[in-house]
């Protein structure tokens, strides 16, 4: 038995073939693809494609891929009535970690309905299980979950808001899709690997992704982030405001990485679309207050923002209510979490660690009566 | 970075102070008290007191405590509603997992409302969620939720049958909750912590761990137990079918442990109730042909029953639908899960360990017309 660190920073636990995290000299790749590449040329749908079946898909099979999610996209009947029951005021990751566990229950893994099909089946309708409980219980209003939208990015917007989304919204938003897609053994994704460790099936997997990714230090982040910019009015207030939160020794969500030592590849992808989307914005000056913050945590603190700081603003600009952000993060990650799913499943072992014990030696035993 | 064995193997990941499992000359305890001690002369709610508070209660309050979950067991409402959406050939473990995950929408962690308040709340509804899905599918009838049964167990066997259960069926069951309940870094633990460590919420932690249990490499394994005993009518035919099974490198569920090497402390408690309860069972062979079974996977393999073999016909004789045992594990487990969640939040770090990059190196980026 050998100890290791806690919260086994630096340990390699496992094997993966589907992502580079902080490589040295690589960056982050996604199957041997730059993301930088990958965010600035391709639709999402590809790069699920790339994740779940190993490849790029050409011409033909994205055609077949797009079509396919399409008609995957309509609610069960009983799901809807499950979201239904949802209260209003319910944060929208339970909603999300309910309606896909009740989409287990209704749609059941079985040997004729398994990994790939599922997968598919829960990228194309996560966005309507969301949308359909947020109209609902916002207006009661139940509404259609068919679109003439063609990609995912697009389809999620229009349900939002109920129509054609802007080009530049629609563009920021599928670029985040792929930059949150996938991230090698985070938490959540190794905790998806553990439940699919035992041979669970696949649902019970991304339930566990999801609640989770739910945690304020792992997906989380984003709306934190968002709570801590929207507080301040110039970013005079927020450098002042920073740096007595710094005093005070307050967690700065948003900022450095389990992982990356320098820098967040993906964040400076994702700060550039928020400052494009800032100039058309009421509250634009969102952003120039986010790079104050950032300036400040560079002098400060020696730390770099992450994928979700500038993601805050980005989606915010959008028009994106900040409790969907960890939501959107989800319709990323699924594609993620199941290639991680199905790489599990093909070279599988139980994972079960040891723990150091630090409690009681021996007591003995106490009868009820002579205990105080 | 150190590379350590897959499956977390023998791997020190984390302090606990709840139980040992295998530790030298200790075995089995929780929180210092021998397993066998406490299946013999306590109650499980002792057990769970115990696990969640850390120290066995004294009759005072053992008495409150009681009093408090026979006030936890009613299901709210919408909760039913939702239980009645779920298809009747759902897994009882898939209709646990989506009706906790819809408990926690509608009772939210809160700074006022959580941890073991929720821990209690889980303990005492959780019979009442299962059956009330069970009768209601099987026969469309909303069961009363309320019994006069002072003890989870009985409780549990009173909802399943409708009335109060034989006194030996009951001790059975509370001997049984007692062995489940707790079992260090164990998968489905491991899981809820690494959920617990983002700052998720409580729920979001059980639910994982309930995701994780589900597998038949573990919790799933009793249930497994039981498929292969009941298809044995005799003792030789057992011998001469286990046989053919290691012939042809077939898994024999119930087996063997990751962690304890020589046997598992809890196994011939529960054998012992397995054997005393078959006298009197119609299929009382059923124990005959597991010992048989034990027997040839001692001789053939050197290896030993774990808890969920003879618990498999222990349930049985209890008159307990083999797709329900995984369901009392939950039960059971809920008390270690929400200790283990706790004792996480005391001191806690983000789990997040790294991988082995096994890819693809860096690929040129294809544009999607020169795909082929």
């Amino acid at each position: 038995m050998s100890e290791v660190s806690k919260g086994l920073s630096g340990i390699v636990v496992g094997d993966t073939a589907i992502s580079t995290v902080g490589k040295a000299g690589v960056g982050l790749t996604y199957r041997g693809y730059d993301i930088h590449d990958l965010s600035e040329y391709t639709q999402f749908e590809e790069v699920a494609y790339l994740l779940i079946y190993g490849k790029l898909p050409n011409k033909i099979e994205l055609a077949a891929y797009l079509k396919k999610l399409q008609t995957l996209r309509e609610l069960p009947h009983n799901l809807k009535s499950v979201l239904e029951k949802i209260p209003q005021n319910t944060h929208p990751m339970d909603v999300l970690r309910t309606g896909i566990s009740m989409l287990g229950t209704l749609e059941p893994e079985t040997t004729g309905y398994t990994s790939a099909a599922i997968a598919n089946r829960l990228l194309a309708i996560t966005p309507g299980i969301l949308l359909y409980w947020y109209h609902f219980q916002k207006q009661q209003n139940r509404i259609e979950i068919q679109t003439d939208e063609i990609y995912l990015a697009n389809h999620f917007l229009h349900l939002l808001t109920g129509h054609t989304p802007k080009k530049e919204f629609a563009k920021t938003m599928n670029v985040s899709l792929i930059l949150y897609a996938e991230h090698e053994f985070n938490a959540s994704t190794f905790a998806a690997r553990i439940t699919t460790s035992t041979l669970a099936d696949f649902y019970s997997a991304i339930v566990s992704g999801i609640g989770t990714l739910r945690g304020p230090l792992h997906g989380g982040a984003n709306e934190a982030a968002m709570a801590l910019i929207s507080q301040f009015k110039t970013p005079l207030a927020a450098a002042q405001g920073v740096k007595k939160m710094l005093e005070n020794k307050e967690k700065i969500m948003g900022f450095g990485h389990r992982v990356y030592r320098s820098c967040d590849p993906r964040s400076d992808v994702i700060k550039n679309y928020s400052q494009q989307l800032s100039k058309e914005a009421i509250d634009g000056d969102l952003f120039l207050i986010s790079e104050q913050i950032e300036k400040i945590m560079r002098d400060e603190k020696n730390l770099f923002p992450n994928l979700d700081f500038y993601s805050a603003t980005a989606y915010h600009f959008c028009g994106i209510p900040t409790d969907f952000f960890t939501p959107i993060f989800v319709m990323a990650r699924l594609a993620g979490w199941s290639a991680h799913i199905l790489e599990q499943r093909s070279d599988n072992r139980l994972i079960r660690p040891d723990a150091n014990y630090i409690g009681l030696t021996p007591q003995a035993f106490i009868p009820l009566e002579q205990r105080i």
